[in-house]
């Protein structure tokens, strides 16, 4: 099994990516690593000591935060990136993970990488936080501002077989995201996807509102790109607004800060639980194999997790599964 | 000036609706209010202090929470909140407040008193709670579910002319809610009404991302229902979820519940600050007249203020001006 590693995109790289690849070249013998990046600064990262599971793919180019994504990728073709994504496209590499530029890696999905026959619209899926801290894989969050019914059903059935591959869930619950939990509420996009879920071959268990996600309510929630950002950064933007007055509270007088100081170690692990960050990498579903978008700020762990994941999600044939059931064979 | 109160809608109803009705009256003697309901349970409500400008209007029938809206509304023609559109539709009431049905209302406020000319769609805009206790009026949250990029427009010229008119402000700053600030973010219909708005006769301020709705960087948020109430319901969740995962860490040990007795007093102001359910009587807005929905749990203070907001509305002739602005009179 071959992961390819962008060893130049997030905010730690290169060298928290390179101690998270040899981390876990450590931990799993059997998996080939392949570092891409400039070779000139990877080696010396890796002080003599490169396992012999990594080999590094040499790549000039880096795409930057600020690169408009699709522009970036047709331009830099010898971006770090890019040429993760071409290993994919190439089957020198099962599957592939950036912390780099969101935008320009799903446009690398598409562009580079392609799209799996009979699906329309790729989806990005990240965990949605949820109280128990388990999560809720959302989809889609932001790879495709606009849905039609049929996408979402995609999304459903993607997205269900990621939680039996990946989580061994056996019988994941399907959530629409919507406004009422009845079966006539919501827009037009809603209501038909409603009808065309209660058909798939997926656990589709109807309607989920915005409020009752924290709860986790079901295991996949499909939703369009638009509606899903809104609810994220609506959940983010309260918890982010009460968690700064909490802390004014807290500072006011000496017994406030003494409260502080018995409450603050019973409340960050509430901060850290609502903070989808914390939640892995979020795999780029419907492209013809595996891309991983992991967090900006991911450090060595998360990189190692994030190989774990792709490791999974491979030896459960996710791709081919997910082939199979798209086109019916 | 004549306001149609429905006494028989909400939690409440018809005693503190009554109740509310009749301070409303001792302050405002210049305003008479029609209260619509069943006379024979509502004179007794009075105690014989009936003042002489609250006049009742008979209604046998009530539309309950659970009716459905539009059959309650076409089946029930004696029912106190359609009696109250009447007197509206027939210029008896200037303007009418219920407590009731929220589905219902919006029927009433269509079939019954009826859409103004050139408005396509009539919206609901109640007050979305923001951090320094003023809020954004946020429509539409709930009217229709799918809206145009043309419908976005109107909601803004109504939404702009209510906080003028209502709330003094001289150039309210209108914003589109958005997955981004940039000018192209969004999906095919936020892009649509970008470009629209920038011509409308407005303040518009640009996109506005719903995670800095709580800070109030506008006066007047458009949106569709569907991804209004998507951020509502989301904002409510990670508030509610916060609150009571905080009331829990409170109350594990001795000391935590020391810590309770500090800090909750400085707390329950921020909670209160997050219910929208605090932020006053929503209009309907965009019919022949102003309908007015009190939140289902108001008590008489809340009908009072309600009755405080309508004659303010009236006052600075409201649904005049938004008549001739939309039809370029």
């Amino acid at each position: 099994m071959r992961i390819a590693i962008d060893a130049m995109g997030g905010d730690n790289a290169p060298g928290l990516i390179v101690q998270g690849a040899m981390d876990a070249a450590a931990q799993w013998p059997d998996t080939e690593l392949l570092l891409v990046g400039d070779t000139s600064v990877i080696e010396p990262l890796m002080k003599g000591q490169k396992p012999s599971n990594i080999t590094i793919c040499h790549a000039d180019e880096v795409i930057g935060p600020d690169d408009e994504p699709v522009k970036a990728v047709r331009r830099k073709k010898g971006a770090s990136m890019v040429v993760a994504g071409q290993l994919v496209r190439e089957k020198q590499a099962d599957a592939m993970l950036s912390a780099g530029n969101t935008g320009a890696l799903m446009a690398t999905g598409l562009l580079v990488v392609g799209r799996m026959d009979g699906i329309e619209r790729p989806a990005l899926a990240p965990m949605m936080p949820t109280m128990d801290d388990i999560g809720i894989l959302t989809l889609d969050l932001g790879a495709n501002m606009d849905a039609k019914p049929e996408h979402l059903v995609q999304y459903a059935i993607m997205g269900s077989i990621y939680r039996t591959k990946v989580h061994g869930l056996e019988k994941p619950r399907v959530g629409l995201l919507n406004v009422g939990t009845e079966a006539m509420k919501g827009n037009e996009m809603a209501k038909a996807a409603y009808a065309l879920l209660e058909q798939a071959p997926v656990h589709f268990i109807g309607n989920v509102e915005a409020r009752d996600v924290l709860n986790r309510n079901c295991d996949v929630l499909v939703c369009d790109g638009f509606a899903g950002n809104i609810m994220l950064k609506a959940m983010e933007g309260a918890a982010g607004t009460i968690f700064t007055s909490l802390k004014e509270a807290f500072s006011q007088t000496l017994l406030t800060k003494l409260a502080a100081a018995v409450m603050l170690p019973k409340l960050r692990p509430l901060k850290k639980r609502m903070d989808y960050k914390e939640h892995g990498g979020a795999p780029l579903l419907g492209l013809n194999g595996l891309v991983v978008k992991c967090h900006g700020s991911s450090d060595a762990l998360a990189v190692k997790n994030a190989v774990r994941q792709a490791r999974t999600a491979l030896q459960g044939q996710l791709i081919e599964t997910i082939a199979a059931e798209i086109n019916g064979k």
